[in-house]
């Protein structure tokens, strides 16, 4: 197949993709992230905490908040211990632990400013800390109250791609094919969406990955309210022209997706990637309708759970197909 | 009709509107989203909680709020009253009501850090429940914050569409004409509108819609500050050309709009979108102006309730006209 | 001058400025804001409360703290006065005017969720209320954060426009000039201008406003950092071309500036606007520069104090001048 | 040199570049920043507090914050001490200092709105002081809160520019390169590159600056994942066509670089900029590649660290040089 698979792609690589043309695996993970790892630059250079914070799952991020509240006071607790009890009025006297118990919870009553008073600080070290402390356990608040907006503000697409992508047929030949849809209350409009592929080729026996980038037929959508069924025709233009099942089976393919859309609740343009490699491409498929009308209030039903249904169908004989 | 219609409408439908062709009902429902409902997918992730939390009214907001803390506190009052009041000092023991109200508002005392102190937690357990009420409160807190700055920097376009669209005089022919006008102190420059309709038509007995872009006369304007009348002169290459009365009455038409502009105060992008159906469309009528000049103050009044009159009048003759 | 200044105008009305062409004063206020009031619709859905509280002073701002913070204490204290001082502990009950001081003190502690404890609520009513008042103080102060954070989170260009335009020599010809500069430590690129101006002409003796857009000389610049001279060129493609003094003089002319840059530091547009009204334009002057190199620090001065500073000079003789 | 030097440099100075070209040292200091200072105007209308806030180092912003602190609480010891210490409770009355530790202590309280209670104010002054600075508190906290937000949600690239810009071949001829690479875990697209240069040449004996910009091969990158090596062919069309090594030393030369992003994370159109002087450029060299593959976890790898790396190499020789 080498030889008839080189002639095939006729075109010049003019794709400025930003990807190395030597990495192995996936350029870009199934969630849009680009499959690179940093080395060098000290770690607390690398990261940035406040993008690592905006992409935890909401789970750890409430964990790693209570971890760090329980810490801090552990802290505070060992401190106002080291101090002495003597110096908060109120504490359990009756035995170290009840002690430790009381300084713990006293610390926890200044670090969110709750302050009942039942314990509070006498004389100078004891109230500084506590000061302190409670300054302390405002910026922490301030700093949450950041991050939480930060989370939940962050402008997102929301959108679903369907797991594979089809070769279906499309007016006289047939076309590659997945589609997207947004599964959330967000409203977007104004998409577009830009299409690009790596092909692997032998390089004097040394694998090469070479950039596409593959037009879509009606590449923009006023409204993203049903789903989009994105559509690239394999006509002569296409690096796909004259591809077989086995091409498509046996190369190394990536198709890259990405969508950009405005979305008017953020008021702000919201992207959102994705990649399909030859493994998750179905060769002679259709989709099958994932909306239909609603007679009884007058709208259209979204079935998201449809995204991933098609059917074989066949392919209609191309020309410039290799024998 | 049905025969001389179908030759008026000679362009093809090539926008892609995003919009399934066989729904019933508007496209876009007045407030400017579209009349689509999503089902398959769990409703947790289907729903933006967040773009859900800046949709509600500010009284829905509210009330959810007051609710919240109504329920949170009743919960921690019970978990407290389990505990048991002997681990809390200054309750009320007089009777098991009064041990509860107590505990409700040491529950809210401690939730809102109010902390007064009259009430206070002795011993581990109770200690223990009010240190976690307490982080929990400033959390709740935290988010409070952040989704009322969500609500109230959300940039939106605050535009007042007229109710009506009127087919009205225009140079030598007609244009259908509706008009808007920004209602609230903010300042819109560089708006731009985009006009589309959906018309339905019988392909074999069965209803489809196609969709056509409209072209807009003077589509860009530098400032919103008055209204502004959007004009889609009806000529050859309108959809409505030779549209009579009766047409505009009979057919299922949809005018889609969406304004796009940008705000001077939110720094931002804005967009409002809206739709007219047959039945808001006056044939034969103009709008009457809704600004005058104040000599006094030597400034432009805008009268917003004036949004909606309009004249009758006659349209000229057209040609293309059906007979 | 009427019918010679007829002719001068030849270019067609065919901006769409979004101005009524009768107002009369200004078009655009010096500081930018259109000239037009609106009336009908309600006061509260004509205003959006959170730019108005985004357009206040800084002054003005915290007054409207201060005075909702004493209001709604004092609010809170009649209704704990109503309730009754024995159902709080530890008031100064010597006289009605020392109880309301103390429940006014009370409520301004649980408001601000200090809550001293020294005065506690006991009983069912006065809790339920320091209850609520603790929870709105709480909501209260996260909408302050809001508003705190959407005034100085707000992007504004921070440009200072010069006082007056010149008529300044230009090449063969003279152009119209003025200049502005950024004033502020921001960092601002990607600057473009886009001039307009209103003319106000007879019509049967009715005075109407033409409106033209200006071509500006260089209207892009990559980095906004000292200042900039914009230059209009008065050739035969400007509505100016002919005017002599006088014409200026004597005609309502106003010049509509619009700027627009990217900031850096918010990452975003911003845009400003000012005008310049026939009064404030100078005939046959030029601008002093207003920076300097500084070889010390090997840095360049930018002398904001400046900006109005000009010499008088002859302009050359035009062609097409009314004699 | 200098005759020789002039007649390279054959183009026009079209660049609206917005520097005053008499300017000495950089035009962009290496962090990005524009070199220049302003005069005139209240040094207070001149700084944006909030800028400078966004800009300062955290350490130096903690230390401002903590530094706040401690005068806000001394200034207000200080009111508390002077209205007398019998107006509040609690206090440790044994002598002075421990009365105005004391109270410092009892201003912190109320300041973080703590409030344990111990020490609480009784009659008019001491009260009304105290429910000031609790507001007063509330309200820096709601600054601090947005100033938190705003120095960590502000965009920006993270991307290091490579310290060197080298000489080096490039096709038949020889180009201008630097390399710049994302070194925090953000995803940028889109990313655009804008290049102009500087050269200082002797007009009647006096040093000016004129500005070129300089085209780019392949001036837009799909996906900012691993580094971006910038090329300027020197070409017919480059200003610096037929430079010697010895021109490339001997000129004052500044290249002036600006790239902007789509940082996904952000949703926001990030700028960074930064600058090469002639000591900065390398003749006769090329970059080292400084990412490669990693076979076991299929991903490829980015060694920030060499960034700078590069070996010397010959130049092709070229048509148009100087002999």
């Amino acid at each position: 197949m080498a030889r008839g698979f080189r002639q095939k792609i006729r075109q010049k690589n003019t794709e400025n993709s930003g990807f190395g043309s030597n990495a192995s695996g996936r350029f870009i993970n199934r969630d849009g992230l680009p499959n690179v790892k940093r080395k060098g630059v000290n770690v607390f250079n690398r990261l940035s905490w406040y993008h690592t914070m905006l992409n935890l799952s909401t789970i750890r991020f409430l964990s790693y908040l209570v971890v760090a509240y329980i810490v801090i006071n552990l802290c505070f607790a060992l401190i106002y211990y080291l101090i002495g009890v003597e110096h908060l009025t109120g504490i359990d006297k009756s035995d170290p632990l009840n002690e430790f118990i009381d300084v713990f919870f006293f610390s926890s009553q200044t670090f969110t400013t709750v302050g009942y008073g039942r314990i509070a600080p006498v004389g100078f070290t004891a109230s500084l800390v506590a000061t302190f402390e409670a300054f302390l356990g405002l910026l922490t608040f301030a700093i949450a109250t950041g991050l939480f907006y930060g989370r939940f503000s962050r402008p997102r697409a929301y959108l679903r791609f369907s797991d594979i992508a089809v070769i279906a047929p499309f007016k006289d030949s047939h076309a590659l094919m997945f589609r997207l849809a947004p599964y959330k209350n967000n409203a977007l409009t104004d998409a577009d969406v830009i299409l690009s592929t790596a092909i692997e080729v032998l390089e004097n026996g040394v694998p090469k990955s070479n950039f596409y980038s593959l037009k879509v037929h009606l590449s923009k959508i006023n409204t993203l309210a049903l789903n989009w069924t994105v559509v690239h025709e394999i006509k002569e233009d296409s690096p796909f022209y004259g591809f077989t099942e086995d091409d498509f089976k046996n190369t190394r393919i990536e198709i890259i997706v990405q969508v950009r859309a405005f979305d008017e609740v953020f008021s702000n343009t919201v992207v959102q990637r994705s990649s399909y490699i030859s493994a998750e491409i179905v060769y002679g498929a259709k989709f099958t309708p994932m909306y239909y009308p609603d007679q009884k209030d007058l709208t259209t039903i979204l079935d998201l759970d449809k995204i991933n249904e098609y059917q074989k169908t066949d392919l209609p004989a191309t020309t410039g197909n290799n024998e």
